[in-house]
Parts: C-alpha cells; sequence; structure tokens
C-alpha cells in the first residue's frame, strides 16, 4: 500500500489529513496516511504553549503563540471552504477571534473527519532521506515518550512544519552586555510581564506591530518601535513611538540612527523567522527567505525536482488556512494520480514565471491580488469548494485600510463571510478593552 | 587513514584533541582527527552568548553560562595536570576566577597545542549511525556557514556534547498562566534583569544556590528558593530565604506547600538538565540521568555494546576538567590499541560493580573519594601526568565545608595547587563586592 508522511499537524498538515479524508469519503481509494507531530496536541501554532526555548523533551519549541492574541486579520479571509465558523459555532460570531477560538475551529474540522488516529504525537522527525533504489523516503523520527528513535518507509513526503517556529535573530552592538532583558518575539508569551516597562521592539512587520500593541494595551510603561527602512506609520497613540534603527545599547540606553537615546527595560526582536528544515536532507531542503514565491516548489508546493515530496503554506502568507487547504488538495491530487505534473523543465519554467510576476509587485494590495489568483489556480485544478477569491482579496483591502486608520481599533470592524453570505456581528468588547482571550468570553454575548 | 570524529569542542571535546596532540608530539602516528562544534569558537559552556533559545542558525543555544559566573569550586580541583594555571597566566592567582578568566585558561592549552585545524566550527552533528557492513560510522553534519549537510566516515566516534545544555522543565499548576517571567537557569543570563525584583527559585543544587546567590547579589529585592526534599540549608543573608515545594501559581501569587504563599515577579526553574542525544541513532544513544556512574560505559566512556564509540564527561561532576583529561587519554589509548579492552560480559560486570557502590554513596564526602577513585583509575592507565588525586579529594571537603560555613564569603578563600605546590593569593576584592567579572578586573591585583 502507498504511504505518505505528513510532517505537522498545525493548520497546514492538517488540511493534508482533511484533503485525504475529503478523498476517501467521496469513495476514492487513498494512501496510508501517517502524520508525525512534536508536539502533544495539534494545531500547531494555535496549540498555546507556556514553554519557550526548548520543550519537556528538550526539542525546539514550535509555538511563537503568546497569551491574548486576537486574529490580526478578519477570519473572513482564512475560513475554511468546506467548513464555515458558522457551522463550526452554530451561530455568526465577530471577525477577530481570539487564539482559543481559532484553535477550536481548526480541531472541530478534522474532529469530525475522524483523522486523529492517522497522528502519531510527540514524535519529532530527525531526518528525511530518499532512498534512491528503492525509491522510497526513509523517515526517521523520534517517540518521545517511549524515547526510541525509528525509522520507516514512504512513497510520499508532505512537509508542513511551519515556518514561524525559528527565529532570526540579529546582534545590536552592546546587545551582549544589556542589563535587561533581551529576547525574540517567539519567545514573547505574556505581555503583563512588561507592564510598567520601557519595550523596545525591533522591526516593523506583523510581530512588530501586535506585539507593540498587546504590551501597550497591556500596561508597558511606553513602547518604542525601531525600523530599519521605513516606520509602519500607524497613528499610534500616547505612550507609543516609532524611531528609526537602533545603533548600539550601552548599559540599559538604546542610541537610535537619528542621535536619540531612550532607557529601556526589555528588548523584543520582532525579527522574523527562518525556514528552518534541519530534518530534510540536502537535496530535499528548502532554502528560502520568506516571500510570496519561494523557488524550487511546483505551484507553490511540489518539489520539482522529486515531486514524491511537497511543502505546504511555506508562502509569505496574506492568504493562510484557505490556502493551506488549496496546496492541500492539490498535492493530495497529485499523490492520488488525479493531476498529471508536466516535466521539470515545465513546472521550473512555471515557477519562474511567478517569480518574475512577484518581483514587481510594490504593494501589499498587489501582493493580496498575486496570492489571490495563486489560489484560485489551484483551487481550479481540484474538487476543493469554490469561494469567491477576489471578494476575499477586497475584504484584505478592507482589512489594511481599517487598520490604518486606526491601529488600535481595527479588531471592532465587522466582514462579511464569502462562505456563507453571513455579516458577521459586532463584538461586545472594543479590542483595547477586552482584556479576557477566552473562548467563553468570546461567545457568550454574540 | 584511521579517522575519528569528535562532537563538541567543549572542555571534553578540547580534551580528547589535546590528548591525540600530546600522543602525536611523542611521536606516535595518531588518527585524522576532525571535531565537530555547533558554536563559531571553542570552550562549550565556557563560551558565553547572549542568545537564548536558539541560536542564529536556528539551532538550540549550547551555553547556560550567565554574565558574572565565577567558578563555584576552587580552580584547584579542576586544573589540567599537563597545564597549570600558573604556567597559563604566568603567576599564581586566587581560587575562584570568574568565567572569562576561565576561558582563557581552557583555550590557553589548546592554542599551545595547535589543534584549532581539527575543529569544523558552526558545525552541528545530525546524525551519527553505525554501518554494519563496512564496520564505519556515518556521521551527518550540518555547515552553517555554507547551509550544507554532508556525511562522512569515522572509524571512531567521541561524543564531547556535554550534559548542561539541554533544560529539564517541570510543569506547576498554574505556571501556564503566570503573569510574570518564566525561564529554566537555562536561559539565566543578567542577574541585574531581577534587580528589585521578587525572585522564585524552584531547585536546590548548584543552579539554584548559584543564580540566587547572584540574583541577591546583583539587587534582587527577595529571593525566595523552593524545595522538594530538603532545602539547601546554608545561612542565607536577609532577602534570602527557603520554602518547601510550589504547589501552584495564581496571578503572580506562589503558593507554597507549607500553605505560605508570596507575589513574585518571576520564576527560574533550576530544575536540571537532560542528557539528549537526538544525533545519536538508536543502537548508539546513552540514555541516562545525571549520576555518578551512567551505565552502558565501560571506564564511565567505552560504548560497551560498540566500542568504536566513546562519551566523555557524562557522569555528574564533582572533578570536571581533569577528569575529562583523564577519560579522553583513556579513550584516546583504546583508540590507539594502547588499552586492549575485556570482552563486554567482563565491561558489564566491572560497570555494573561500579553502580553498586554508587547506590550505596550516601554524602558529597564520598561521592568525592568515589569519583576520586574513578579518575585515578583512569590515570593509572595512560601517561597522562599523575597527580595527587587525595589531596584534591581533601581540598573538595575543605571547599564543601567552606560553602556550609559562609555561602556569600566562600569564593574569598585560597587553597593550594597540587600540581605546583603553589598557594593561591588572596583575591582583592570580596566576591559580594566584586561586581566586574572581566578578566582584566580579576588580574589587575594578584
Amino acid at each position: 500500500m502507498t504511504r505518505v508522511a505528513v510532517i505537522g499537524a498545525g493548520p497546514s498538515g492538517l488540511a493534508a489529513l482533511r484533503s485525504f479524508q475529503s478523498a476517501a469519503k467521496k469513495k476514492a481509494k487513498i494512501p496510508e496516511i501517517v502524520c508525525f507531530e512534536k508536539q502533544d496536541d495539534w494545531g500547531g501554532l494555535w496549540n498555546y504553549t507556556w514553554r519557550t526555548g526548548l520543550d519537556e523533551h528538550g526539542e525546539p519549541v514550535h509555538g511563537s503563540m503568546y497569551r491574548y492574541l486576537w486574529s490580526n486579520g478578519p477570519k473572513e479571509c482564512l475560513e475554511f471552504a468546506d467548513y464555515s465558523f458558522e457551522e463550526h459555532f452554530g451561530k455568526p460570531i465577530a471577525s477577530y477571534p481570539p487564539r482559543a477560538v481559532l484553535w477550536d475551529y481548526i480541531k472541530g474540522r478534522v474532529e469530525k473527519a475522524k483523522v486523529r488516529k492517522w497522528v502519531r504525537f510527540s514524535t519529532p522527525v530527525r531526518m528525511v532521506e530518499w532512498d534512491k533504489k528503492k525509491k522510497l523516503f526513509n523517515v526517521t523520527v523520534h517517540d518521545r515518550r517511549k524515547d526510541r528513535m525509528y525509522t520507516e518507509q514512504f512513497d510520499n513526503v508532505i512537509v508542513a512544519s511551519g515556518h514561524f517556529s525559528t527565529p532570526n535573530v540579529p546582534f545590536f552592538e552592546g546587545i551582549n552586555s544589556f542589563n535587561g532583558r533581551v529576547m525574540h518575539a517567539h519567545d514573547f508569551r505574556d505581555a503583563l510581564e512588561f507592564k510598567d516597562k520601557d519595550v523596545l521592539i525591533v522591526g516593523r512587520s506583523y510581530s512588530a506591530e501586535d506585539i507593540g500593541s498587546q504590551c501597550w494595551k497591556y500596561g508597558a510603561r511606553s513602547v518604542t518601535a525601531t525600523y530599519r527602512t521605513k516606520p509602519m506609520g500607524f497613528k499610534w497613540p500616547a505612550r507609543f513611538e516609532e524611531r528609526p534603527l537602533l545603533q548600539k545599547l550601552v548599559g540599559k540606553t538604546a542610541h537610535f540612527k537619528d542621535g536619540s537615546i531612550k532607557e529601556i527595560d526589555a528588548i523584543i526582536l520582532c525579527t522574523g523567522y527562518q525556514h528552518h528544515f534541519p530534518f530534510m536532507a540536502e537535496d530535499l531542503r528548502l532554502k528560502t527567505t520568506n516571500r510570496l514565491w519561494p523557488l524550487d516548489l511546483y505551484m507553490g508546493t511540489i518539489w520539482e525536482e522529486n515531486p514524491r515530496l511537497s511543502y505546504l503554506g511555506m508562502q509569505d502568507q496574506f492568504y493562510t488556512f484557505n490556502m493551506f487547504d488549496a496546496q492541500a488538495w492539490y498535492v493530495r491530487d497529485v499523490i492520488l494520480g488525479r493531476i498529471k505534473l508536466p516535466k521539470l523543465d515545465a513546472m521550473k519554467k512555471n515557477s519562474r514565471a511567478w517569480r518574475k510576476r512577484e518581483e514587481k509587485l510594490e504593494n501589499a494590495e498587489q501582493m493580496i491580488w498575486f496570492q489571490g489568483d495563486y489560489v484560485k489556480e489551484l483551487i481550479a485544478a481540484t474538487d476543493y469548494p469554490s469561494f469567491d477569491v477576489e471578494a476575499v482579496n477586497r475584504t484584505f483591502m478592507e482589512w489594511e485600510h481599517d487598520k490604518m486608520a486606526d491601529i488600535m481599533g481595527y479588531r471592532n470592524k465587522g466582514y462579511r463571510s464569502l462562505m456563507t453570505g453571513t455579516m458577521s456581528p459586532k463584538h461586545h468588547t472594543k479590542w483595547v478593552e477586552a482584556m479576557d482571550d477566552s473562548m467563553e468570553a468570546y461567545m457568550k454575548n454574540d
């Protein structure tokens, strides 16, 4: 029997499981699926852990999730086409749910699909190698519960281990003798730790914007964000400012490029993540920065040099859950033989064309349409339920404008579901006043 | 040509390099030595890094070293028999040097030996496997500077990667929603971060004792150490107390087993380390807790089931640098064929006898003599320069007593070198008043 290994049981890996289960439900013959998950539960980043650095087994902690995180984009842009929020919660809910609500939603679909039996938990993958003679992958994993490493053979491997787990941590002069706290966003857990502190945020992307806002919301004395190229440019409230790049640290004093200085207690490096696959043999290992079109992946997923291998969700992302779905369904159909791949040259040519278009993108609007077009092309190739991708694009635009208009207030807005057509209700509490991020608190009033 | 892989260029790995170089200097024919080191410089734990969690390449940070660390045992107990402190520094120095001084000392010997060319830096080992047919090890490593994984064959492998790198992190009720900082000793870097804070130290061993003392010395508002079995029992100064085991956390309130509570800002888990070798195949992987006599290692070093593999420094330690030396010389002589190993059964029997004796040890004094006896037996088997091990044992006793008498003052004491016979001078500043841990500050006055 054909065997497929899926690495990771987060949103991408679970999309892969659901894609095969969905085919089986429609009477297709599917391979044996084995999903290896490092954590002891599924949900990937959405499975919050208080741990930082290394986990209880000494494995690098996967999660970069923090307490009080609310979605920073409308749930209408990430809704599954085969499982709506309304189906899951039995009623319409507001547009920017906190983490626990999104985790519940992700889990709901795969619980319904009954695919948990395919997952081997607490089992990090140590090495994936291609056996040229046998034309099989040797996948070596470590069962942490039994503390036993073992190797099994697979016909296909789907890498769905994410790329927001391995921090990119730059050096700044004096950071090695800074007398306060230094951390990467990956290790950020509870904004209350920074109450009454002067916090320095390094970076200008989503982590900087959201962790900075969190620290502000939960009572930091001041938040100073420092940028290399340009400021985030939002209309920040009092106690929140942006400064040009940090040049050096002396004791607890930060020196900025404009010559200004500030005493700070903590530095949170929101400096991005690395694509990191130490468990993939050299000839199978994706090497890319975080961008909308990584090379070497046909249709953004199939490893061109060996199409028995694929990667899910490795793009920089506007689209998330439903893009992972579209990719998973595509990969599934390649594995099932429903999609016939072109020759290597043609695949490479196709990828180069996408990359060329990607390189010309100038702003978020263009990037959203680019990724929307990609999602459309994927969906057209499979039986994944079609949805109005261009309407999702437009919701993304609205979100961008709402955020620019009011960085601390955009989460109070609501949008229409593109899956059910229902308008989301207004949430009972404004985001700046909502301190409790539990599912109970969120659901009580909708 | 025979090839030997050494994993790690810390005190143990460098002992291995020096052992072979020493043989070569005496005209022996030695194998090709390749040492793989994850960090970009040598010295292991003594090579301080400000980084925590994952390093610049996404690899788990090796170091558990923190700023302002001064040796917690007399340097006279860890002195190399072939390279004295006096030789290195050109004069006698005081007995409890700070980190930078010890790092300099470790480096001095291997710089003199000119073995840096054997080390491939920034190269973590991914997998070590035994090829039964070829009777060779396949060692797969990752050159992080070129971002390239490759595999080479070796006749022998010496694992010297340490066992104070992978934290053991227990769960306590409420720790997942504690509103302050939670960290393991592994991630502790700068005691000034805890100035004016109420710090909770969990544990009663060396990390608890030293990190607690550091926080106290650098101005923590209070230090509360919580123990499971029994208190450390030192005569703590004001602002430092011990309480029975932490039961749970509610908000920022710690609840202890005696029913008492305390508001705290930070929890430092000094709860030990795991022996963690995820890069060793199942049949080669040492599995042990931290103890004086781990099983499966003949003479505490030779992997009994395959003596082409050995481990250095895997014991719980009173003896350190000179014990690693004694082990390294022993392993070297096994590899060079100078020591002939007994059959598997005899090796196992020998190990069981040591273990049996270890299990009966009742106090630190007995443990020191046990480990001293082990070191003596190793040294007797090779040409490692002999020294008065029993006199070192007695220095350990003196240290234990000095520490019990004055936990914040024992580092002001001095001891006689067992290698040179010189009495160490008094240090110019008392430890509680010495805030600068640089080598310059330490050396200026001796």
